[in-house]
């Protein structure tokens, strides 16, 4: 497994900028392939959700628009983790890059638009599309340098007027010993094919033995981390083994296991509670084993290192395939820029204002998970700080503390505090996943604080719980809003800020259930309508019902008619037929 | 290009027994995998069309069955150039040997023979299953030698009662310089996988250049060998290239090319002269562009040397992509295996008699593309020796000829000896595709005849002729039928010899034209019937219906109903939405 896994881990396709391409001397890159035009410049990198969403709203008669990608197809990621198994097909879960700058990939309401606009198939101008790398963006002289990808792996520099980044992210290892050499990742649908491969190459080579341990370490699955990508994995590969491969390798499948491996006590932990809950019941029902409160220190080549966050314990599990997936890191040319920018002062992603505009740049953008948002998280934290200073000032004034420099409230009043800026950021609970924000500081306050709260506890609790606070999940989902959103603001239509409609939180969670937390309503309607309570609530769905509510939500967000028959052809077919186990 | 060009040659997957799998001291192998069992035991080697037909027919209650393939899938070969393109998906044309081994599996006719013999579903003895390649046979001591391809490389032995050899073939170079390094072959799905990466890398590596000349050498696809699958292939890239490629790569398809290049002077030249001559005037016309009568004499990494046959001059043309499809060369296993048997006395296969026993083994059998059948040619090749034997002695009696031991007899007396095997062996014409048989051996009398044949000119001008013929084309159909017949005869159902019925010849050429060679309701008759003129006579068919009955039987010859609703639906998904062109 070991070269195997290394080579996933380096040549992921959108690592735009990784050392495998070599950091030569730019400066010798002759080579320019900047657009002639007179239109203003707009280079786009990637080729995810959020460089798509831009490029299928950008209006391409006011820009010369280039998108530069090492992968020249969009990626439903959402399905990875059905194609590890084959309930859905690698070809259903991509649509070439070059088709989606067609006209014709345009969504409904844009191609309303262009057609007021005087823009129709006929005279549609067609964003550029090349596949290649960016391995450097250089700010100060408004270039990038790329190199080709495919057949020859030539350099060259493109300049911009404005620049797009959305490149994704790469896996976060946290520097644990092992994982890159050992462990696999889920990212890409070469990872996706790559792990189907091992799943079955090792259900092959247990059927070889006869010795029942030997046949379960080499059948032996762990996947660490619990978030929907690694519960989702978790939870297709069980019910692959339990459906299909307790037909054709019957004694394998009595010997082998699926563990999951959470850090925290729960699974699912930023999605909302009830789902967080019902996953964990379900899971534990099931012939997945559970590890939570764990951390995983080492991936050993047919082993995984575990200790246990309370007792401190550490021990080994057995296993022959290991998935890796528990957050999101830079990739390189992004690492590159943020070092390159001294007002850069995040390092897990470009930090931008609330226009997606990179801080210390004019003209550079980033979306989607390499971006990192000045949130709305971080105006309530403002606003509570500026909240307890007027508390502070009525205290002065009313006289119930004792020193102004060193005020002392009671637990209940900071709590009350907390309550009123909840009601003036309603939409805060939502992109927080389920007021997990405010669950934070409720937690801090009762640690740090006795009943009473100086000014320092209070300021401190408040920082220590915003530097855990992730401005947007790294999902589809913000990306895909960041890049329309991005569009529009460049075509003009729009001059505010981006805002984050969180339309809801789904997993499938295996035996043919899911858990989904919908708002979709809410999220739909103007933002006044929002605060209407019986629309305001979430729903939360579980079970069966949730697995078609899962079913029609992805097959609704598909990008293409292609893909959209696909998928349903895909469901069908492995309804009737079960899922293929050919190893290749 | 190189490096997986070279792993692509290296690694295919049915080269049991290549070096790749090293072949230390086998023995020092101590674990032994011989099935403990009372029945006879019978190991099956392959999982092509001769060991899945064997398999789907074996009687299992009577013989204690082990099939081991380092492949663990069938693999529907007629498809291959289609997947190269995505015509159809490479899932479509797999079927899983541990399905293919199940009950329900079996041929419609075999179950109802099963359900006589009181075998159904629930009593149903599955044959085992090893995904491991046989490395070495040792047919002294009725021993194989094999090794673990999956997750570890175990080295084990297994004893058989009776081996079925069915490991089909390698690419043959015929030692051509650069064509491991340089080439693509199509054996393998793999291979149609890599061949699809390839040419959508050399599309978007061409996307970046804008000097058309370089254009032109980054999108020129070379097809060396004018058989069914380089035909089919330089088809459907074709198809692909004017089809959809056009609309993605404007520039690029304006600056392609593909080059067919072929031995001889007719494309398709082991199939009727019909179907022969249309595809070449269709191609002709079509934007393939043809080098017939040429030899390649060596492969560059972006270059094939050429040599014309006639005028002897060597050129050079330009090639991205080079495919390799030229004929059927015995893996190292089968080499080894003829090395070791002083009976077989043909390089080219493993020499079996007219039951597909090996000679010099009492137990060894061998089908498909590693068998060479004592074939009907040299019963009618030695039947025409006897009859001239008898012609010399009516000769000697009657007296027309001066000396019996130097025969002299008249171009027309030849010929009319020829006429008289003809129609005592009409099968020989259609397994001869057409007749090319007897065409040989008058082409011969022709050529070194003038209007007198001695003894020696005539023995001579047939054992010429013998020594070009195939005793079998190396195609699906023989494989298949192999394998059936050998599983009656282990049956003890038959015990007659084996019988090619040749059910027809097609390929699809290109512009939803295909050209078809059908005998199928002759092959179906008793043997006595197919003599009736009117059904005798093969149809051909060229065109669009051709295609349309290319497509249907190739539907109906589908292994399982899974693989006929994906062909199904690949075809309907591409007529609605073209091809997919992500590249990974």
């Amino acid at each position: 497994m070991d070269a195997t896994a290394a080579a996933t881990a380096e040549v992921l396709p959108t690592n735009i900028g990784t050392e495998v391409l070599g950091s030569d001397d730019w400066d010798s890159v002759e080579n320019d392939r900047t657009p002639k035009t007179d239109k203003e410049k707009v280079v786009v990198l990637g080729s995810g959700w959020s460089a798509v969403k831009f490029v299928q709203n950008i209006d391409t008669t006011k820009m010369d628009v280039t998108v530069i990608s090492p992968r020249n197809f969009f990626l439903f990621t959402p399905f990875l983790p059905s194609v590890t198994v084959g309930t859905v097909e690698s070809r259903t879960v991509v649509e070439s890059m070059r088709s989606l700058v067609q006209y014709d990939a345009r969504p409904f309401d844009r191609q309303l638009k262009d057609k007021l606009n005087g823009i129709e198939k006929e005279n549609f101008e067609t964003a550029r599309f090349y596949e290649s790398a960016c391995v450097k963006i250089d700010p100060k002289t408004n270039r990038i340098f790329c190199q080709d990808v495919s057949t020859s792996s030539e350099k060259y520099t493109i300049a911009y007027d404005k620049l797009v980044i959305g490149v994704g992210g790469a896996p976060d290892t946290f520097n644990t010993p092992g994982v890159r050499e050992n462990a696999l990742f889920l990212k890409e649908v070469d990872d996706a094919m790559n792990i189907r491969r091992q799943v079955l190459e090792a259900f092959e080579g247990a059927a070889l033995v006869s010795d029942p341990e030997e046949k379960a370490r080499r059948t032996a699955f762990v996947v660490v981390g619990a978030g929907p990508t690694g519960l989702e994995f978790a939870a297709e590969l069980n019910d692959c083994i339990q459906e299909d491969f307790s037909k054709l390798y019957p004694t394998e499948v009595e010997a082998s296991s699926v563990t999951l491996v959470s850090s925290s006590k729960s699974l699912l932990s930023s999605y909302d509670k009830r789902v967080s809950e019902f996953t964990g019941a379900l899971l534990g029902e099931s012939d997945v084993k559970l590890q939570t409160g764990a951390r995983v220190v080492e991936v050993k080549p047919s082993a995984v290192v575990i200790k246990d966050k309370e007792s401190g314990d550490v021990f080994e599990i057995p296993s022959a395939v290991t998935l890796w997936s528990t957050g999101v890191a830079p990739i390189n040319v992004v690492k590159n820029f943020i070092a390159d920018v001294p007002e850069q002062t995040k390092r897990h992603g470009i930090y931008v204002d609330r226009q997606m505009k990179a801080f210390g740049t004019d003209n550079v953008y980033a979306l989607g998970d390499c971006a990192s948002v000045m949130s709305r998280g971080k105006q309530m934290i403002d606003d509570l700080k500026a909240s307890y200073e007027v508390k502070a000032n009525e205290c002065v004034d009313g006289g119930y503390c004792e020193i102004k420099d060193d005020l002392v409230m009671s637990k209940a009043e900071a709590l009350s505090l907390m309550d009123d800026l909840a009601k003036n950021y309603p939409v805060s609970k939502s992109f927080s996943m389920a007021g997990q924000y405010q669950d934070r500081i409720y937690a801090i306050l009762d640690r740090d604080l006795s009943e009473q709260a100086t000014r320092e506890d209070f300021m401190k609790a408040i920082d220590d719980c915003y530097s855990g606070l992730r401005s947007l999940p790294p999902t589809a989902q913000v990306a895909g809003q960041q890049g329309s959103y991005l569009a529009k603001l460049f075509n003009g239509e729009t001059e505010k800020n981006f805002v984050y409609f969180h339309k809801g939180s789904m997993a499938y969670v295996g035996q043919n259930k899911a858990a989904a937390q919908v708002s979709m309503l809410k999220s739909l309607l103007p933002e006044f309508m929002q605060k209407i309570p019986i629309l305001g609530d979430d729903i939360v769905l579980t079970g069966t019902l949730a697995e078609w509510v899962w079913r029609l939500l992805y097959l609704d967000m598909q990008i293409s008619n292609r893909n959209k028959l696909q998928v349903a052809f895909d469901w069908i077919k492995i309804s009737l037929f079960g899922r293929c186990v050919s190893r290749y």
